[in-house]
């Protein structure tokens, strides 16, 4: 910052459909009277970042350019995508919902300057930069004794999965069925599950996915290739009588097996014969898209029952501020237990537009989770 | 009635994967102090009915025996949906959602007497017979000029009709779209829909339906079979503002092409760009399952929609007596005009069980519907 300029990542689509992606010089801002400067530290590399980041590309197509230090990706956008992009298109866009780092700068207000060498946590957008300014209010102070690795990823994967428990209670659940359930949100929904008494039913891909929840002390962990996986799905949904599930998959018929199994146990306790199948509604929000392929639902699970898409922001939203504070309060308290991620590996902003780095992180894989920090390497 | 024994259409599965139709005998009830007892003459066979009537058979293996005054058909059921109907094996069951007729005995209680000798609208499933007893409570009078004929599709067509509309106002929308638009049911709501300022966007499959309902003063009407199908969707749905569909086809993609138009027509006015998509939120009622093939969503409609099945039952019953009985009145009120049923053939309860009769009205082609007539051909 000693020039005044501060490099941020940059995701630009190009009208002829190609995706730009390179490191642009940007003003540092002065903090007005109620804001702070961050020098960010640390930001992690959520699956709902590479949705703005690479998007739609066809990261076959990579290519590489610029220097070591200003590197610049590009990759072809299938035309099919375009019109879905056309409000982006032209846009040179920040990327990166949350970070954390320390406060280097303040403004003149009894807030901002509470805040001054204090390690925080953000969220906002904008995060894979050196450098953020934004309001005091809108930040989480850490404790003394946390680093910015470890308030990184205070709200997404946190705020998501207590919400998910959250709308269990407010909709009348009283079990939650969670896939792909081996993720760094998988893991803190485990936790919080365990601490606070709800039945979990995890469903995972992999033998070893399975042995790591047990291993975390999950109770019902049920593997989607198993040849078994509809019996035992519907077994544990019994057993816990769960009647709301979270999938972040998307694509193809797992929704669907979750809420036959759903309704397969709920016709265990049921009386007369209806053709509208139990009374017993089942719900599966879907709030991830791992599986990009059409959503199939085979409606062989009766007529109550609903699907949609859920997303954190217009969640908070709902519940409002009161009780999304009462939420955050619970993320920073129980930021090192509860809370806690873990990085398969810490790259500066430069190695993040490395191809091989890209490619890495971009695969998705359930339980690998990419940190960002943007003092790495400079 | 004479020797105190009527006919009832029975369905019954056999633990073996074999449906059975057949007319039985039945005594006929004495009505108690609050019941009567209806002559039916006029009940529908609506899809809802074929669902329990002939189920997920084979008709392609029809088999008729018996003799003309008592047939028997039977059909064969595949293996893969015998667990579905596990609770209804072995129970002959009565068929048949509601119907008209005239009270030919009534209990000693004051309402049941006052209905002595009227025609009446019921519902409550075992229609398909020659008499019919139940609580005086639960039928509709209907006016001294109309026919059981007028009045045999009072309850599950006009209530589900009028629910659309209700559940656009309870929910927040102001206008609908609505598949397989050209069915009676669909006719009746471009009927109340012109009465109350209501926008509908009808989606049709033929060019003969696009004409019918335009013929009766739809305004949006667009065929699904047109090349340029999607772009008149949207276009549509724009001009009306509709965010919530009522889709009777269940399988397939036209959900999902719904979903899509009225993403495509929310970004038209849309400011930002958000990888989220717009924050209009759009909801899609199945309501029926005229395709059974599972349906596909591809979700490139953002994250603000919801997918959800609908019965009219619950519905009633979440609305609440006071309301339904507000609805109920409307229908008897406007019985020869919005919500008048035009049915392609008459038939008896043994020409029911004819195979080419059956084959006719299983057909479920939409604007065909079939009345039967249980004192007919005795």
């Amino acid at each position: 910052m000693a020039d005044g300029v501060g490099l941020e990542l940059r995701s630009l689509v190009k009208p002829e459909g190609e995706l730009e992606l390179s490191l642009v010089e940007v003003e540092v801002p002065t903090p007005g009277a109620d804001e702070i400067l961050v020098r960010v530290e640390a930001t992690p590399i959520n699956p709902s970042d590479l949705g703005l980041l690479t998007g739609p590309a066809d990261l076959s197509t990579l290519k590489a350019s610029g220097t070591k230090d200003r590197p610049v990706l590009t990759a072809a956008i299938p035309a099919a995508a375009m019109p879905g992009l056309a409000a982006r298109v032209g846009q040179s866009m920040p990327v990166g919902n949350e970070g954390s780092g320390v406060v280097i700068a303040a403004g003149a207000s009894p807030e901002a300057q509470a805040l001054a060498g204090k390690t925080v946590a953000m969220i906002g957008g904008a995060m894979y930069a050196q450098y953020r300014c934004l309001k005091a209010a809108d930040v989480i102070v850490l404790p003394d004794d946390a680093t910015p690795a470890d308030g990184a990823s205070c709200f997404v994967n946190p705020l998501t999965a207590l919400g998910m428990v959250e709308t269990m209670r407010r909709e009348g659940h009283k079990a939650l069925v969670h896939t792909a359930a081996a993720s760094n949100l998988g893991q803190m929904l485990v936790r919080i599950c365990k601490a606070d008494g709800v039945p979990l039913v995890n469903i995972v891909r992999s033998a070893e996915q399975e042995e790591l929840l047990r291993g975390q002390g999950a109770e019902y962990v049920v593997n989607s290739t198993d040849p078994d996986f509809m019996a035992k799905l519907t077994d544990a949904v019994a057993a816990t009588g769960a009647t709301l599930a979270f999938d972040a998959i998307g694509g193809g018929r797992l929704g669907s097996q979750i809420l036959s199994a759903m309704e397969a146990a709920a016709n265990r306790t049921a009386g007369a014969y209806s053709r509208y199948g139990s009374s017993v509604y089942k719900q599966l929000y879907i709030y991830g898209s791992l599986d990009t392929r059409p959503t199939e639902l085979a409606r062989n699970f009766g007529f109550a029952w609903g699907v949609a898409a859920w997303l954190l922001t217009p969640f908070l939203m709902k519940i409002g501020p009161e009780a999304g504070q009462r939420l955050r309060a619970r993320v920073a308290a129980e930021l090192k237990t509860t809370f806690k991620s873990h990085y398969t590996a810490e790259i500066g902003l430069a190695e993040a537009l490395d191809p091989k780095v890209l490619a890495a992180y971009s695969r998705r894989a359930t339980g690998e989770k990419y940190l960002i920090n943007p003092t790495k390497g400079l």
